[in-house]
């Protein structure tokens, strides 16, 4: 948009002024390439500053500086993102949020714990659990900020029984792109005053206003948890067991599907033996519970339907070092896929858990049909896919053919089978195209007006979700 | 407002058109005085026509007439509400859902089921209960509409370890005040597809969209329930004694106190003795689980830090008729003190829950400070407290005086310990000052926004939340 205003020196040092620390400002030459793209997306653009925000007062008079002057604003956590939502499409001010990376307190009387929002996942997780209590979702990125994952609304491994992000986000400090700072929720179990704004800013991918500090809930740590990885002749009979497991009410924390060539490449990319890779394809549940026996008698009950479902065996694994390189493996599944290539784009699209096999195999037979290399895992429980369409040697010319076809057949397949198109990545600005061909134009023009009461400028991280 | 039209025979004509069927349209005289307040509110106005919905398409041909028209239109479930959110403030035609009462589908794999909104809790709750589901909220008022239960993001008694309403809400059909149906969510369990416009829905009572159809998501039925029955010499003793279960981290399913001067309403109302009336306190928990050797384990744990808190007693009831008779005197609690005065009125605030006893002793002082009997009973567990102000014999006058006094105090003490104005019973009329002076502006302002984009023209139940 062409009313946005170009930084200048004037800019510049006002906002030095604000922050009085040079180091946390990066500038021109200065600014590290990796703040031009995310993880995955080829989405690429500059900022023309950093800003390295230690406080909420911080971020709120950048904003309201920017907002005045028309400067676009993007927030960032740890970059990790795969659909470029942290990508400062019209350059201006970046606010990078990892410098505020403080647990601020844990309260045990309420079952929360209140944090910033550059704070680590795996360094969030650590901490509860030493405290042995339990933050349940549990995304493959342990490195992303909890900022991040909220804006995203992460989703994660445990999300069958616990849910995803949402559902542990009590409170939320959030700084309006005009500077303003906003409370919503609380320490609060339960909250009917007034239209849900917090729930409006969870998922948002920081369009609407930035997270500066957030009220988790938490659960008490499962006393005892135990995986089972159970081998399938055939990904479609893993796949067609998981209803049936869900039927059984026996609900694991999780269940996964992966496939024998994703596990060695995971293998490779690790330098290290998964238990087995011997089948075609596995399952890998996960129980916890308070006692030994508890689980015991949900997981007996869930092999004997997998044996009688035609799995080969059913391997336990109850001890740490064992469920670490098993689950260690999984969570390795992207970077490994991603080294086995040139190139990749993704989709992470979302079923009705019970389809989840019909996309599966329609996915399947898309190798041969575009010739295009396509790998993919995924949450079988909670019907949600990760799928990854390989570059390899392709040109580019055919690279962008190919995988637009791949892309536009996936979504709209996903779309047929009542999915959504993204499960816990969100949309950014890679996957625009396919949000506004699956939801309605009365949807999109809802979020476009929500947006406009929040940002009437658009100087909040512009061109995302909706825009 | 003044540019809303009025009913005219013509308007009248058209509906009945749509409608054709005599019997499912009341005008004039034929409208039972119900229709024009809830439960509890003294909100009253009467609608000009109510329409006994069937369809989707009745609403939304409905609604889309009277948009066009600048009529205005309020959905009502089964008017249970306690704070005028299906009153009709500004007449015009109401939308009665109780005839939308069909369950639609139970979805084994999918752990969902589809429900009109017109369907009563206990129907959907002795439904799944059949088959051998678990819908988890659990409000007092049993013979409210699931969609009267959305409006309000009803929470009830398990929320302390399982959530509200807006946790089981996994999709939506919703008619815009335009009659544009949208569709939100669906079976999927993970979402990250744009602004999370259901969560906007839920708790909005009525003033954005009609719900006319839902997608809940159910549990597998705890196989074994206990509850405990604990009395106390004093509240303030019973109330201290959560923290710490909290903490203990052997989280019940409910914790609910009650004084022995409620007790005593409950049993005159329902006629039958309740297990226990000698203590001034009580708490009231219960526990679910798979089995009872781990609800055992919890319990036991709960029961020795409530006997070193000074617990009288504990009351263990395990058979399906002794917990009926507590819950069922727990049940009655709202009806049998509204049956204890001669009117009354209610607030429903919640505070973080290791503040209720500060709260609750306020609350107390009260009595003497303003002249004014109160009662209160609440969910211990959840910070949720429901207190009743008693008008008795004061005149009109000095009710108004008295009760506005207490009021204005209760609010401010909640808002003081970080709470918020309602916890489960919502905003509607009755609460909109109160709502206004806990929020920001800047808060209000953004619901007033929201609000509009939803709805330009302001038909769709007016005079409501932030209006």
């Amino acid at each position: 948009m062409s009313n946005y205003k170009t930084l200048d020196a004037a800019d510049i040092a006002f906002i030095k002024n604000i922050i009085n620390d040079p180091k946390r400002i990066l500038c021109g030459e200065d600014i590290n390439e990796e703040y031009s793209h995310d993880e995955l997306s080829d989405t690429k653009s500059w900022p023309d500053l950093v800003v390295r925000v230690l406080s909420t007062e911080e971020v709120s008079k950048i904003m309201a500086y920017a907002y005045e002057n028309n400067i676009p604003v993007t927030p960032r956590g740890a970059g990790t993102g795969l659909v470029g939502s942290s990508v400062p499409m019209e350059h201006g001010i970046m606010l990078d949020t990892t410098l505020m990376n403080h647990i601020l307190e844990l309260d045990q009387e309420n079952l929360t714990i209140t944090v910033e929002p550059g704070v680590l996942l795996m360094d969030l997780a650590a901490y509860v659990e030493e405290h042995d209590f339990f933050y349940p979702p549990d995304p493959g990125e342990k490195s992303a900020t909890i900022g991040g994952n909220i804006s995203t609304n992460a989703g994660g491994m445990r999300a069958v029984k616990y849910g995803v992000t949402r559902d542990y986000v009590r409170g939320l400090e959030v700084v309006l792109p005009d500077g303003r700072v906003l409370e919503l929720g609380g320490k609060i179990v339960k909250n009917s005053s007034g239209y849900d704004l917090k729930d409006l800013i969870i998922g948002s991918e920081g369009t609407l206003g930035m997270v500066t500090k957030a009220v988790l809930k938490l659960l008490p740590l499962p006393k005892k948890t135990i995986s089972l990885l159970i081998p399938f002749p055939t990904l479609s009979q893993a796949i067609n067991t998981v209803p049936l497991i869900i039927q059984s009410k026996s609900i694991p924390t999780a269940i996964e599907f992966m496939q024998r060539e994703v596990i060695i490449d995971a293998e490779k990319y690790l330098g290290k033996k998964f238990p087995d890779n011997q089948s075609d394809a596995y399952l890998l549940l996960k129980f916890d519970g308070s006692s030994e026996e508890e689980i015991e008698r949900d997981y007996d009950d869930v092999a004997k339907i997998c044996l009688e479902q035609g799995a080969l065996d059913v391997l336990i694994s109850d001890t740490e070092e064992r469920d670490e390189s098993i689950w260690k493996a999984r969570g390795a599944f992207l970077e490994a896929i991603k080294g086995s290539t040139t190139y990749m784009d993704e989709v992470d699209c979302v079923v009705p858990r019970n389809r989840i096999n019909e996309l599966v195999e329609y996915i399947h037979s898309l190798d041969q049909e575009i010739q295009i290399r396509i790998k993919l895992f995924g949450h079988a429980g909670d019907g949600n896919l990760h799928v990854y369409i390989l570059k390899d040697e392709l040109s580019d010319e055919e690279w962008e053919i190919r995988m637009n076809k791949a892309m536009d057949l996936i979504y709209a397949k996903a779309h047929e089978l009542e999915g959504k198109v993204s499960g816990e990545h969100g949309i950014g600005f890679a996957k625009k195209p396919y949000l506004s061909r699956s939801l309605s134009t009365d949807a999109i023009a809802l979020m476009r007006g929500i947006k406009q009461v929040f940002d009437p400028k658009n100087l909040l991280n512009p061109h995302k979700i909706c825009q």
